[in-house]
């Protein structure tokens, strides 16, 4: 039913995401493998031109329906485009977010419910989910600070969903910590504000202790 | 269960959906209604930009998944934008293809499934399906060389979809004609290879003897 070298690194803006990603790809190219880093929504060059539709312009451009369906179509072309060829080939996945983001973001922060984002699940997934999935957890304001940080050097403009309402950051932390709850065999929380050196040698720790590296 | 002033016109490529279109607003308004037309997929802004990833570039691009959810994304926010809003004030809508399209083309000619359809038509749609769909059928040669000549004219470079194969098209044919079989009470099939003329007669005395106008 799962995936046993795809790994995904959940979490709110700023949590760390996307710098214990680089780390834990270090790690496993370490041991010799190889390992696809990529990200979501995006990931394959169809997927990253829905991306931009989602990560840019008015908070308010979609509904929250429209917007999930979106989120699948993006993943159904990362998962066809990237993440199963890598897989069929041998290789390690890291997923900078996937599927628990639409469960945290459009399930629940923004009202379309678990049963809906399911049914899209089962239809797009299926038995392709990741074997292990890292829960960073942090505060909101702490991760909020440290993306307004670093949207300063980044440019991007990509700020549509730090944009939201902090009502709206502390959902999605409740959101993503009821998933951990809920399914243990697959997430780990970590707590994302220790230091990254901490955090990456837990998120390692789990890797090692759960998959066969 | 559907909405007595929504009506949508389907059928393959170049059958006359848009010159038909335009001819049942202009008699539609004769009678001093409103009449808002629009089409698929697109017909709202973010509609429209989701249209620009569905209808250029390679055929092969999407898998039939991702672009069923793409026009269910860009469906969501055509009825959230522009035909619920137009219904609610009392206004006619006539829209240039509608969910039959998506069965025919990714249900029918691509391989995803009635079923699937099915799915994301309840999800999406719910009970604002139209009162009157006219299927324009036209044997698949006329109707491509048709667009082939719009084509010439308009310089869109949106032919994605009519550049794939005959097969493809006859397959679509035979879907539309299906969806009008199943459901009589909603749809009438038109034989499209008449003169314009003689077509928009057919389509208007459906209207008239169909529904309150
Ligand atoms: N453990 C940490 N302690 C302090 N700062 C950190 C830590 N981890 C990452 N940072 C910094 O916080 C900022 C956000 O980190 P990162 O981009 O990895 O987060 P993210 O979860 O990917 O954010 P986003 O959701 O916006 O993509 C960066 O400037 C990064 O250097
Ligand atoms: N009954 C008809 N007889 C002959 N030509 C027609 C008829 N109806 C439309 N045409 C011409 O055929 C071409 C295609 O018509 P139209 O654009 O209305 O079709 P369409 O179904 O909207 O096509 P597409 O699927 O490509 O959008 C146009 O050049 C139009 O003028
Ligand atoms: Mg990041
Ligand atoms: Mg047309």
């Amino acid at each position: 039913m799962t995936q046993p070298r795809f790994i995904t690194l959940e979490g709110g803006e700023g949590a760390g995401k996307s710098t214990q990603a680089r780390a834990l790809r270090t790690r496993l190219e370490a041991l010799g493998h190889e390992v696809v880093l990529t990200r979501e929504p995006g990931g394959a060059p169809g997927a990253e031109a829905i991306r931009h539709l989602l990560v840019t312009g008015d908070t308010g451009r979609w509904t929250p329906l429209a917007e999930t369906l979106l989120h699948f179509a993006a993943r159904e072309d990362h998962l066809a485009h990237t993440i199963r060829p890598a897989l069929a080939r041998g290789a390690w996945v890291v997923s900078d977010r996937f599927v628990d983001s639409t469960f945290a973001y459009q399930g629940g922060a923004q009202g379309v419910g678990e049963e809906t984002v399911k049914a899209l699940s089962a239809l797009v997934i299926g038995a392709d989910m990741p074997a292990l999935t890292i829960i960073l957890d942090l505060p909101v304001e702490t991760g909020l600070a440290r993306a307004h940080s670093r949207a300063g050097v980044d440019n991007s403009g990509e700020d549509r969903y730090e944009r939201m309402e902090q009502v709206f950051h502390q959902t999605l932390r409740d959101a993503f910590l009821a998933i951990a709850k809920a399914q243990p065999e697959r997430c780990v929380v970590i707590d994302a504000s220790q230091s990254e050196e901490d955090v990456a040698r837990q998120i390692w720790h789990s890797v090692t202790s759960r998959l066969a590296t």
